[in-house]
């Protein structure tokens, strides 16, 4: 445990390994008016998070929670975002993915002026319930704003310690056509 | 941009749809201490982050970002982590996923104990450079300390009020026995 550098392996009691943030003492962090937590199940003990049958989300200090978001038809992985409790209560009551921009401080849902919404197939948590990942069916050419079909488009590669990027494949459209259809 | 739902479509200039980070302000959070981003790539303006080919990757406050981690064989999402800059260095000069665990705030090496290693395929990062993707062979049965091949084994349903999980499939091994396997 004192190591630099060790697995989560070496104390199963007390992080285990994939729940960092599964520690007891660090359970009841959600904030309840970060949460608007009501509905879902309240973060009582370890085995009711890992293993229980209700929803029982970890928000962080800001009431978020990060979601991943894969293609149903590729198994792709299109983007990263945020969801707060309202943006899970309205993709699960739409059927549309909603999250929460934290640089705009609002919710939003994708799509929502491209026309690229994103129709939900799945959602699922995780081991310790601070992070979702949406199965979506990706409508129109692509998740990102820069024009990709994913997020993603840029593998890493050369010297580790200063590592350069490869862009992959070609865009899927232009994003100045589509954000720029509404401008005057 | 009133609205309290509005998609990032709305205000492309100033944040662009799944870049809700990349507004920029916000652009040079990442802490030097934190980050010890010696070798990596200064975030000096959107379009070198977005569209250049240095990685210039931000980390929060605590100098971490999430790290997605899919198998390379089926595409499957396993797990979500975190790491800071010195686990991406590690993981990109050992080939083996190393991590930064939140709770025991220590950089670790993924099946350290278990054997159950992740070996990196490929590491991609986002648009706007605050999120990675790792592509990797997971070793052994799976990801998940629970005993699951991905941490994401419970699905939502039901009321979107109060959304129930439902377990999908079966556990790929008893983490009792290898959790337990060092112990007297």
């Amino acid at each position: 445990m004192e190591d630099t550098v060790t697995d989560r392996d070496s104390a199963p009691q007390t992080a285990p390994d994939t729940a960092p943030e599964a520690a007891p003492e660090t359970l009841p962090e959600t904030p309840p008016e970060a949460a608007s937590g009501a509905g879902f199940a309240p973060r009582t003990d370890v085995q009711a998070i890992e293993r229980g049958d209700r929803f029982a989300p970890r928000f962080d200090a800001a009431g978020l929670m990060p979601a991943v978001v894969q293609d149903a038809a590729t198994g792709q992985v299109l983007m990263l975002a945020y969801m707060n409790a309202e943006a899970v209560r309205r993709t699960l009551a739409t059927g549309e993915a909603h999250y929460f921009s934290r640089s705009r401080n609002a919710l939003w849902r994708k799509g929502e002026r491209s026309g690229h919404v994103q129709k939900l197939v799945a959602m699922r948590t995780d081991c310790d319930q601070d992070t979702v990942l949406l199965t979506v069916e990706q409508t129109g050419p692509g998740a990102c704003h820069v024009g990709y079909r994913s997020c993603f488009y840029r593998r890493l590669a050369g010297d580790p310690q200063a590592p350069g990027l490869v862009t992959e494949g070609a865009p899927a459209y232009d994003p100045d056509r589509i954000y720029a259809k509404e401008a005057p």
